[in-house]
C-alpha cells in the first residue's frame, strides 16, 4: 500500500534492536486519513470472505481494526490482557510473549462473543515473531471458529512470523512488508 | 441518545459496586453500527470547535475516539499506560486513579504529539468520578493546550465526576447519563 509506505519512509524512525518507530501516524498519535484509508484497503482484500467478526488485541490493534470494521460492517473483538493470572471459567485465554517487551502476557476473551459459527479476521497493527496472531489463533480455535485470515498494516519480513505462518496455511495480507532496515535505509518486499 | 440508551437497556448489565457492564456492544465486543453512530453524534456536537486532537487514554477509549475521529476528520492521540515508574522526559505523565480497579496508573503521552497551539477534545467509554479525565486534562495543561470538552458514551450521573467537572468549568457531553441503577431497574437522565 503505496500511501503507508511513503508514510514509513518520511515518519518512521529505526532504533536498535530492529524497532521501527510509527506512534506519530499509527499507535500513538493516529492520522484519521491513514487509518481510513488502511480499513478501505483491509476491507478490499477481505470483503469476500463473509467475515463476521474482526478480532485484534488491545490496544494499538483497535484503531485499525476498528476502521476495517467501518468499512466491512462486522463488530469488533479485542481481546483483553489479563490483568491476574486467573482467568475466569467464562473466558477463553491464550499466552503472549512479547519480544519486544519481553515478557508473556495472557490474553482472554469472554467466551459468550466468539462462536463456533464465527469467521474471523485478525486484524494488527504489526507482525514480527507472529506471537500475537498465534495467541488470537489459539483464542478462535478454542471457541471452534474460522480463521479466515490476518491483515496486517505493517510486516517486519526479515523475522520470521509472516514466513512460517504462512507457511501454516495462514492467508496474511501486509499493507507494507519492510524486508530490510538500517538507521538510514529502509526497503519494503515489492506485493503484487 | 436514543440508540444508545436503547442498547443499555437491552444488552446492558449491572453488576454489583455500580458497575455496568457494556462489554458485549461497547468496550470488549463492537458494535460497529453503533460505533459509528456515537462518531456521528459527538462529531456533531463539537465540529464547530476547531478541535485539533481528539485524546483518549487505551485500551477501551480508542474505538469512540477513532469513530468520532471519522467524521471530524482530525488525529486522534491516546495516553499510554506506563509499563514502568520511570517516564522519560520525552513524556507528558499523571496519575489516574481507578476505582473499579482500586489502583493507580500512570498515563503518559509523547511530548512531540501534544503542542501548545492544540485544541483538544478528551473522548472515553465512561464517566464515573472524573478520575480519568483529570489525567488527560493534566496532560493538556502540561502541554499548554487547550481543553476544549469531553465527550463521553455513558456518564454515571449517580456518581460525582460530571457534576464536579462541569462545575469547574469544562464542557461534558455524554451520549448517555445513567440516573440511577439497580439489578432490575435502569433509568436515564432526560437530556434536551
Amino acid at each position: 500500500m503505496q500511501l503507508l509506505e511513503e508514510r514509513i519512509l518520511r515518519d518512521g524512525k529505526v532504533y536498535p534492536g530492529n524497532v521501527l518507530k510509527v506512534s506519530g501516524f499509527l499507535n500513538h498519535l493516529i492520522d484519521e486519513h491513514l487509518l481510513d484509508e488502511i480499513g478501505k484497503e483491509i476491507s478490499a482484500r477481505f470483503c469476500e470472505q463473509n467475515v463476521t467478526k474482526i478480532m485484534t488485541i488491545e490496544a494499538s490493534g483497535i484503531a485499525i481494526a476498528c476502521a476495517a470494521a467501518h468499512y466491512m460492517h462486522t463488530p469488533v473483538l479485542f481481546a483483553k490482557k489479563s490483568k491476574t493470572a486467573n482467568v475466569s471459567a467464562d473466558c477463553y485465554s491464550a499466552d503472549v510473549v512479547s519480544y519486544t517487551h519481553n515478557n508473556t502476557s495472557t490474553v482472554i476473551v469472554d467466551k459468550e462473543f466468539l462462536l463456533p459459527e464465527d469467521r474471523v479476521l485478525i486484524v494488527d497493527d504489526f507482525l514480527a515473531n507472529g506471537a500475537a496472531i498465534r495467541g488470537l489463533r489459539s483464542l478462535i480455535e478454542q471457541a471452534g471458529a474460522t480463521l479466515v485470515g490476518c491483515a496486517i498494516a505493517i510486516e517486519k519480513g526479515f523475522q520470521k512470523g509472516g514466513e512460517e505462518l504462512r507457511a501454516e496455511g495462514v492467508r496474511i495480507e501486509s499493507l507494507a512488508i519492510v524486508e530490510s532496515m538500517t538507521d538510514d535505509s529502509l526497503t519494503f518486499r515489492h506485493q503484487n
